[in-house]
């Protein structure tokens, strides 16, 4: 069913435009006309579906159709590669701050000692630092310095590696992603190099102890590799809806492999990095995470045999009271949520302009910096996934786990302040820590940081409990059995501070779920993220993702309900650049895409009656007139027509046939583009609710959008107009409200860099972009 | 911000549009006006924002924003309340076909030997019916007869109620939601009279043993409480978007309360029944299903304290070999699906066309033949929720749980062949029973119909490596500890039925877990699943729900990705009635609302140059005539113009005041209706992709779209337009194949549905809509 209207040649033209790169650097995708050449594309492969359909076309069609699954595989099988690979050398570099094997030094401590009876505790074949050096038996201060020196250097190195490499490795990634699923064209960011640095340099960020985590850069090299892997397919290089739906999925995949979670890894990837979501989609992510998830099992990194990383098993039933425990916990997340994105913010804001130019210096300064503090109190000093698992436990039960007294109730007043500091301590490193150019993640680091505080307050409990039984509070504690869990505290308290910070919930409930391998909990912990959400909303919505999005100023409407009132006329641009159908030479043409940068022109009749005829972009303009130049001997002089009256056509050219469908339709004296103008270009009246065109853009996602009263062309629209009426809206807002003059500093600066963040994206990252192009 | 273009004084009279009904039976929401509409309400609740906002309007915007909270808070609570109390009465009902409790009447098997020792299994004062009746102790035959009796009685009783006072509240109701809340009006559906009729019925139908369940009606019900509750606020009633959201937030509770899984319910409105889910929506179904879930919890129906139905833990290792196994139950997941949405389909139709008026005489036989068969078959005779916990559990560690000889070794043939017929007995009676004008859902005969199948490959495994431990496939197992666990084959097992037949798959796998409270064995379940999908899909897209969608020609655009490669011009109507800015008299206007049933008519300058001016629904223009004959006096001479240039309606007009704001612009002799008409309504050019127009009616839900070309209105396009094309085309492809003839039937009876399903709908429920309308 091949349309036989003119659009048909100008597709064979577009077939070629695709492999000139149709979609130039930080500039936007337009899904409509995507999916309409996909389709167009596919309609072809069936061929002529229902009359001829011979085996030679079901065999196409149905490698068409298996080619997708195979590439999802692929791609979740490396993920799920990749991410055993990081674990196996994070946690033998983590472990090399404290000493190394003396038996064979490749092996971190856990399998250097994994034959000694654990009984004792001690394993000889593990040697501490001060022991190495002859500096005397476990002696406190050489391993602290020792410990200081190597995360500084392991911090040093990832800076200088990421500076040099792989700029777009550094930070987490997850803000870039979601605007790249949204349709951003950001060239390198999801390339080899930036995966193959980000690998490397995550294990060094992670080892340094530095406090961050690496669910965010897991999600990164996800989409690294599924960018990587499906661009040697032609399906996927031509498609970018196919692209994105692989994105999706491989974002999927990133978390599964970070949490051992793949339903967990489907849900986040709902939740926060697409904005469309179809079955189609949902089912490629669920098929992704779960090769993933399978491979990393089969690789076994952590020996433990399971998939789930902190197996706990809460089987005390869950008391009424401590529903007021869980509002405690789900405030503190909401707060910590709120703290951290605020001053998170400013910290990224001050990084930007005052210490752009030494990531290098400023990751050694942080990791020396945090390692100093880290050391002397046991919850900051080790790994803090290992330290999560230690908090999430329970203490009966369990001999042999209690780690540093946690389950001393004599202790009580020490441990409380240890996790007090501790909770501080990592709020404050993750505050000026999250941003730097190291590859970093906030998942982690904000679980462990709730993990602390709600051990805190389950520990706090329990004590009240043991000293006063009677209290009214807990009557219902039965007494002849424990009746307070701290270890569901923190569990709790880690679902708490990472909904607050991330602003998701679903997604959250089941990660921790399959982090954990229990469910019981679940009335608990919905309510905890209820109160969360609640009171983070208060203080401003919008996850750290979305926050960093608008701070650097990329094209991508966030999902809140802006009620303007205003037709889209007030923000149109009306000073347009349009192309009449008489045409002008290809000079004019050349001079007036050198002059403007506008990513395509409108067509209309005449600039007397703007009668919209349709649109041309920048790019497709640009090829056709070189192309016109080769096949056609055009040259500056030549006229350049854009008629498409069925008439004018016929009279005009020859209607290319299979082998000259190169030749634009026309001579060396005039030619006419007409043809190849998109016809269809969406349209609406000027008076139409800003909001619905918003809604256009979000559900359809076309690049442009013209106005046009009846049949005129009046002006046209695109995300940015919007963003750009978005951000001088709520400056008008702000200036009149009584709020923190910070937050109104941060809104001059964010509009000003809306305007100009592009601008130093680009002067920043030229040279290494273009290092990365080269080497995709 | 008030908009002070002439459409602000329309939406005066459009306030009182929407309290005359601004929906008609049988219609389409158009939400793009709906959205507008509302954000319009928004500004002005908002007030004049950001220039004094005083302190009432503060305390009016946050009643309005807690006021949706409280609403979603109620509705919940009122879902787990009415699903406890339905519990509890089904299983009174359940257990009184087997006996009573001599005690007191009122209590089910289980309270009333709830003190007796369990030890002994021997309850005295549960009497089986041959003791009460005097025929002997615990005779068999006569057991049978009252079993069958009673089950006979409760379908009969349960069908009749249907029938005489709510026949809307037959079946699942799963297919009517999707379409309501994608924005088809369909009044008394989710009136309060469906709520106790289905609510009542339920009860009874599930007692009588038919192959049903009441998960999908429990959606349904708690849809009718989300609509019931949420139209006595102001908000809801005048806002459709904001009532769709209350909707998909019931429909998660529904399946929330019905599952005992409050995260599944969300996952389970997300993936099936919305197609829009902003996260605003999530969160909302989140709360909703939380609350519900808490209230069920709390009222503890079940004794159990804890609110998984069916806790199991599973703590053997899973095998590699054992996915062979796991691929045999996929498969059969998908070929259940298959066979029973092709037969059920089938039965639908035979059941409309030649059984359609004897609904009773239908449920009764059905339940007799149920009764009669299942007795003898123990895994057929009790309820299907209970044998299903029976075959989850693990046989070692669990004495006196030895069902029926489950666990003995020793009747390995007789138990195979017990599964298997209850495997055969339940698909050949869910296949003709879903769909039964009583309440029925297929969620659980599916769940439990996987359960026996999976159960049975389980035993038949256990058996084989039991007799041959030696053989190749079960090397990886250890010799001194039980290899082969029947239970999780179960679990696998209900997973792949209820994905095959629903072709859900994320919200199954949480379903799953949360309802077992285990998680161990998430990769085997995703595997499963996919193969499931994978083979179901193979047969044919869509699960049960979008097929009876398809069947009864709903007006729903299903999330396939439909080929057509035509432009919409092929779709549309070009017969339009069309009205022109001179207008006409109020008399003719009249006669063409009598003559045709168009929902609304485009508005041109003239029809010589058809220059599109706008859009009137059918409702508003009826609304206005009648208007205007009140307050202006107006009669069948006088001529009604559209006219909306500016100065026009400035000469023509006395701009409306406060208080006289419901006189229609103009005089006794002419009024000019121009300012109320949709100025903008959507359009795109007539060359479009009809895929594009899907994507927008799919993702913007505008109930008609405007083809304009140059201005000029060439014709006009609703989903019906595009529904009857996709069934055209279908019949076409299926026609040429070498498909079935029995599907080559069906497709050509859907298409003739499709015309005619609304007539017969409206036909067959006349009377009772008219009463239910009345009672809400």
């Amino acid at each position: 069913m091949q349309p036989t209207n003119p659009q048909a040649s100008s597709f064979r033209v577009q077939d070629e435009l695709e492999e000139i790169g149709r979609y130039e650097d930080f500039s936007t995708i337009d899904w409509v006309k995507d999916a309409t050449l996909e389709r167009y594309r596919q309609s072809t492969t069936m061929g002529h579906h229902g009359q001829s359909q011979t085996w030679t076309e079901w065999a196409k069609w149905m490698f068409e159709t298996f080619q997708s699954w195979i590439v999802v595989c692929l791609v979740g099988a490396t993920i799920g590669f990749n991410s055993a690979l990081i674990a196996i050398v994070t946690n033998w570099l983590s472990d090399i701050k404290i000493g190394y094997c003396s038996n064979a030094w490749w092996l971190n401590k856990k399998f250097c000692c994994w034959e000694i009876d654990e009984e004792h505790d001690i394993c000889e074949l593990w040697v501490p630092w001060s022991d190495a050096l002859g500096l005397g038996r476990d002696t406190y201060i050489v391993n602290w310095f020792m410990y200081i020196v190597t995360a500084t250097l392991f911090a040093a190195t990832c800076a200088h590696m990421v500076k040099t490499f792989a700029p777009y490795a550094a930070g987490s990634g997850i803000s870039e992603i979601k605007c790249i699923i949204a349709g951003f064209v950001m060239r390198g960011f999801l390339g080899g190099w930036t995966l193959v640095m980000k690998s490397i340099g995550l294990t060094m960020s992670v080892a340094s102890n530095l406090s961050i985590g690496k669910e965010g850069p897991s999600v990164h090299m996800a989409c690294c590799v599924g960018n990587v892997i499906s661009r040697s397919f032609q399906k996927f290089r031509s498609s970018k809806a196919e692209m994105r739906e692989i994105l999706t999925a491989s974002s999927a995949a990133g978390v599964a492999v970070a949490f051992g979670s793949p339903i967990g890894g489907v849900l986040f990837a709902l939740e926060e990095m697409s904005t469309t979501f179809p079955n189609r989609t949902m089912w490629k992510s669920f098929f992704c995470a779960m090769i993933a998830t399978i491979v990393l099992q089969a690789m076994n990194p952590f020996r433990t045999g399971k998939l789930v990383l902190f197996q706990v098993s809460y089987d005390r039933e869950w008391h009424f009271f401590e529903y007021v425990f869980v509002i405690v916990i789900g405030v503190f997340g909401g707060l910590y949520g709120s703290v951290v994105i605020k001053y998170n913010l400013i910290v990224a804001q001050l990084r930007k302009r005052y210490i752009k130019d030494y990531p290098v210096l400023e990751a050694t300064f942080l990791a020396f910096i945090t390692a100093m503090i880290a050391y002397p109190n046991v919850f900051l000093r080790i790994d803090m996934t290992e330290i999560m698992g230690i908090l999430f436990r329970e203490c009966e039960g369990a001999e042999g786990e209690d780690y540093s007294g946690l389950c001393q109730i004599n202790q009580v007043a020490r441990l409380v302040f240890l996790l007090f500091m501790a909770t501080i301590v990592r709020t404050l490193g993750t505050i000026v820590t999250y941003g730097a150019r190291v590859p970093c993640g906030i998942f982690v680091p904000s679980m462990a940081i709730g993990a602390t505080f709600g051990r805190m307050i389950g520990l706090i409990v329990k004590s009240w409990h043991l000293a006063n039984p009677d209290f009214f509070l807990f009557s219902s504690c039965r007494p002849d059995m424990p009746c307070i869990t701290p270890g569901t505290y923190a569990f709790l308290g880690a679902a708490a501070a990472l909904c607050g910070v991330m602003r998701i919930t679903v997604s959250v409930v089941v990660i921790m779920f399959e982090l954990t391998g229990q469910i019981t909990y679940i009335l608990p912990t919905m309510i905890t993220l209820m109160v969360t959400r609640a009171v983070a909303d208060w203080f401003g919505s919008g996850g750290i993702a979305e926050r960093y999005i608008r701070l650097n100023g990329y094209p991508f409407l966030d999902n809140d309900d802006h009620v303007f009132g205003v037709p889209v006329s007030h923000v149109m641009q009306n000073d347009m650049v349009v192309l009449t159908s008489d045409g002008m030479t290809l000079g004019a043409i050349d001079d007036m895409l050198r002059k403007t940068n506008f990513q395509g022109f409108p067509v209309v009749q005449d600039t007397q009656s703007m009668l919209l005829l349709g649109y041309i972009g920048r790019t497709e303009l640009k090829y056709l007139t070189n192309r016109a130049r080769k096949t056609n001997n055009a040259n500056s002089n030549t006229l350049c027509h854009f008629r498409m009256d069925a008439s004018d056509v016929e009279v005009v050219t020859q209607p290319p046939s299979a082998d000259d469908s190169h030749v634009i339709f026309g001579s060396s004296e005039s030619i006419n583009l007409g043809p190849y103008i998109d016809q269809t270009p969406i349209t609406v009246h000027p008076q139409l609710y800003l909001e619905t065109v918003m809604d256009m853009f979000k559900q359809l996602g076309p690049r442009v959008i013209l106005l046009e009263e009846r049949g005129k062309l009046v002006g046209l629209v695109t995300v940015k107009d919007v963003l750009k009426y978005i951000v001088h809206m709520e400056n008008a807002e702000n200036s009149h409200e009584v709020d923190s003059p910070a937050l109104g500093r941060i809104m001059a600066w964010v509009t000003q860099r809306t305007h100009s963040a592009e601008n130093t994206y680009r002067r920043v990252n030229t040279r290494t972009s273009e290092e990365a192009i080269e080497l995709q």
